[in-house]
């Protein structure tokens, strides 16, 4: 379905500026289905670099840096003042920027880890839940059609009872000490000022912990990670595999690696139930295998035969033209504009960035410890 | 290689309004980088759905036709007028529309195929050439970073003398009668006075002979045709299969059909020469296979190890992370974005539509030849 | 099922010595499952090799030619003389030794194509029915269980009325000219005395006709044929690609190669129907895809769930354990035990091998011709 | 390589009359290559069975049991006698029974696991040495051409120093209690009395243990498992996930599960080093991926371009046509047969067996355990 509004919603954007990868996906995917308008900008830290990069983009209102974007913005009559800001800097700002913005009543779209710690992480939807806002965190592989075509199966009883899940995300990109050769990615992602506690699996493993949440539902009890560093001189960890363990009794592998040479970003869930089990692979994600207990497998296509409302409503063009990563995003940004607009919106909430910090902070406890299982806290009860 | 420039190209389109699929991805062709800023709009050949389609949109400038847009926007001052127009009206409109905005100086960006007959082809070449703008046809597979790739690696030489070359565009939704079941994009499809001559080989068999002619820059000499109609009462073919012949002594085999149920929209290329081999398949466009005469099969991936800088300025994100239709679909109108700020501009233009056409007629000759091989015009010497 | 007979039949071979691939891989198919004893050979038509190859295999009775194994066997005792005999010679062999042993009472399993022209071949179908011996042609592709598998499937109406079909056999392994460089198996197959008319249509081609007509039932009402020669200084053509009218109206395109850099066995049928479509690959031979018009596809293995008697009948191991070549020309081996122990046996006969042949020569008489169609001849009414 | 010995070496078996799967495989095994003849069997441990079994296959001395056989064997004069038994029963029996031949000084050809407990393996490897047999195991796995090739790669340094290693081996047949069916495959597999302390870890993961030290020469330094029973009732693991460390560093991944509905023989491996990394599929046996580090991946195939001689013996046909299970358990075959013969012999042997015993011991004890990580004992010093 392609989504093209008359009325975009006004966006901000923090961070994100020349060298940043991450801010040009954020402004594709706010772009992609027209329903958003970046008309506001601080991004970067550095001002100067902050002002060149909002110019470049030909933005309306360049600002130095966040504080003065939010207060310029407030200062703004209603019906042009952003309505909603998009937080793509280094993980370690992302508390302090998102829950301003939130205090001030401005809608909220963070990059994901949600924050560096869980104390952080809860006092985002403390301040979510006072302020009323929406806060979308993104988690951007569950815009995939063919992961809400996986998640409605499971939840249809498709499946069965769930028994078993496998999720890896393999990369190979970090094999070498490329933070030592001037990658600016490799740098902040390894540098524990910036990431937080974890390497590989604070970055991907974050992404694997909520894929395997959204299209299971399965709760994770405790958890057994083996976290190690391979490259010489590297100070968080590039390779992660866990034994997992959810309520009710279902069982999970979990692998997320950055130095398995020759993977990109081979993202893989396997989910197996009583009755079913479903494979998904991010990089061929238009697809989805679904083998009814014994019956041939079956090959589910986005926007094909037999797919659930939930997959059709988030593809826009005909089966075999391909869509990718970006168009998932979109979706992301799709929906948390429904939900701005007062609708529903099908999306990662401040709850799920919550979770995926305990998961994070949860796994470096495990690899610390002797003991076998290291149980995953209950929510909070905020 | 994300592009967002500060000034995006002011443009106008004809046709795609409600109902039309190929209006919205055009749109988010035009919108996915920011090139575009979509200003203006007659989206329809009926005044009261132009009028609601471009309402809808939130377009600044609605027109009840395309010659009041024309009119409308020649009245504004130039810094303010449409600097480009998309034609996205069903084949029969493609001319007059096209030819009437390129002599006012307009840019065209023309769907595919460029026109219903040669003369009307030959006449656009004519026009453009006489006016100087940029013109640009839709051939969106063009705009795949791998087949940029592939067209790299054919011109340095890495297949050696090219022998063979194996296209195929296999659909099979037009596997039963859908015109007669409501299904707009199969009315017009299957109706001889809004497609032209020819049915699946000239919506997507001239897609096919575009990809070869850019992958391999290889002539046709000539063509031996069968073409067939598989669902009773359909009035055009809905399935064809070629033998050609190259100048030079290549041969190749070309396949488009729309009944060969399952297939989805399974182009597929081979190139065939003596010292290697490519294949390229547009349902996993983000990977191309190369092998080397004698040497293991190689697999390269877009923006992966070993690729030609080609290839490399038109991918946006990260190898493993999948891009597809849409983003192939926006490079093209990148390039054509940068052809019309004055740069060089990589894309098909209007005289790669007009050997489409011919490629059209020709096949159709052919197909009601008794003689195996009809030979493939020479080009016009308009 | 795995079969293993208490009393494997006794078998001579003639050709196959020494140098000879295929004489090893008829071996192995004869002894694979039990179905046969090698008991006496004339191994090649030099007779010291001859004898050095018998004696290598520690074959009981080896003689020095073909007419003396004949004239031996007969000598012997009715229950000590070979019962069948394998002729794995070049082509133009294959009609005497076949002959005179069929004459002789013998069961004859002879190698395709089955013989150099049609008047040879029907020749054979005349001496098998006058004899009532059984004659089994090697068309091995017929012996994958998911090739009986989509033959059960066509024939029970899975496809509806069948519409076309997309035969290729790629390889690339003559894409040089080996011949000149002392490999033995180019050079027999390049050599028109030893070959007949036809290079890689008669070598690879006759495979791909068998397959389609073992898999289809339909019949070819005419050709139209591009053949050539790529590699300098070749006799036969090397790359082959022909459009196909089969009687009743269904269209087809078969594609025989030998110069496609990179391909190896690469053998797959595409049969579509108005109610499905089947795919099969000969390089992973234990899938069969199968789409039912308007759902989803379906991956059918060897041995898993869903499939014909026919097929699991074929099939010795459970699924996901690979069988391949070798036990496809097993079954072939096998099926002719069967009907020679007096059962039912289901093999390529001696018909399909004449038909092969016709084959061959209409398709070498299309590429000599102007016209489009060449009819293909009705069976003889031998 | 097609082997064909004049002399084949003189087989008994025990185990594997009627109702039996794998004694049928062995066979085929044996025979395949014309490099055994199997002469005397006691093919069941019902005497009236293990008659009617041997004389369904027509062998030449039927025995009611394996002490009579062996007994009436070593009557025989010593050029008639058996050289090898092929030890094909329950695994509880495998032991007696390779203990009684071996110290008769007959060559034994023993199925995986080689016993159900560390003392009855060691004890077999002291036999095995005292005697000077030859000793296989057959881990058929190995046997594959390109794990032969993945070894020499490995070993000849082109994956630099080793990191990880991903091993599965999933399997789904047993997700339902196909035991209480009458399923005799899934009946004494879930057997304690006959299996073992372990069921799926015994039944599969033993195989996966073989293939990881096989292919890296890697050794086990602790293991951390999470073994689960799924399906209720079952009395043994139906699904076990591992956590791997090796001596030297490395890290690894093992899962063997029989309950993950629609993967068949699903056995793979990755290993990745600092310099490449490899990926093997049971299922497409004839391709090896090798990925060097920071260029494209290379797809080898069965005697393809680019093989390691270990890889080109144990193939027999040309590449693209698939060889599988079968043959590479004949290859097993053969390399024993080869050392039986006074060659060398590339094999598993009692030794393997030996570690394969001791991996299932030590992950059912760490399932146990409370610890994380449970060390992996240093080979025995018998």
């Amino acid at each position: 379905m392609i989504r093209e509004p008359a009325e975009p919603i006004r966006l901000g954007m923090v961070g994100g500026g020349k060298d940043a990868f991450i801010g040009g996906v954020h402004r594709i995917a706010a772009r992609l289905d027209g329903t958003y308008r970046l008309v506001a900008g601080a991004l970067s830290s550095t001002p100067d670099k902050a002002r060149a990069s909002g110019e470049a983009l030909g933005l309306p209102r360049v600002y130095d840096d966040w504080a003065s974007m939010l207060a310029g913005e407030r200062a703004l009559p209603e019906d042009e003042r952003i309505e909603a800001v998009s937080v793509v800097t280094p993980n370690h700002v992302h508390h302090p920027v998102a829950k301003a913005f939130a205090d001030a009543g401005i809608h909220v779209i963070c990059d994901k880890p949600l924050a560096v710690n869980a104390g952080q992480a809860d006092e985002l939807v403390r301040t979510t839940d006072a302020s009323g806002v929406v806060f979308g965190v993104t988690y951007n592989y569950t815009g995939y059609p063919m992961v809400r075509q996986a998640r409605a199966m499971v939840r249809d009883g498709r499946l069965g009872e769930l028994r078993k899940v496998i999720i890896e995300y393999n990369q190979g990109w970090l094999a070498d000490a490329l933070e030592n050769e001037g990658v600016k990615q490799a740098e902040w992602r390894t540098d524990p000022a910036r990431s937080g506690a974890a390497g590989a699996i604070g970055d991907i493993g974050s992404h694997a912990e909520n894929l395997v949440s959204t299209v299971t539902g399965l709760e994770l009890e405790a958890i057994c990670a083996d976290l190690t560093t391979f490259v010489p001189g590297r100070r968080l960890d590039d390779d992660g595999n866990l034994l997992l363990r959810f309520r009710g009794g279902a069982r999970g592998v979990l692998i997320a690696s950055q130095v398995q040479v020759g993977d990109e970003n081979d993202l893989r869930l396997r989910v197996y139930g009583s009755d079913g089990a479903l494979t998904w692979h991010q990089e061929q994600p238009n697809r989805l295998w679904f083998v009814p207990n014994g019956a041939p497998p079956q090959l589910l296509t986005r926007n094909g035969p037999g797919l659930h409302g939930d997959a059709l409503a988030a593809a826009r063009i005909p089966p075999g033209h391909p869509e990718g990563y970006l168009e998932a995003f979109a979706n992301v940004y799709a929906e948390i504009a429904s939900a701005i607009r007062g609708g529903t919106g099908d999306f990662p909430t401040v709850r799920d960035g919550a979770r995926g910090v305990r998961f994070i902070e949860t796994t470096v406890a495990s690899a610390a410890s002797d003991a076998k299982w290291t149980p995953f806290p209950t929510e909070t009860a905020s």
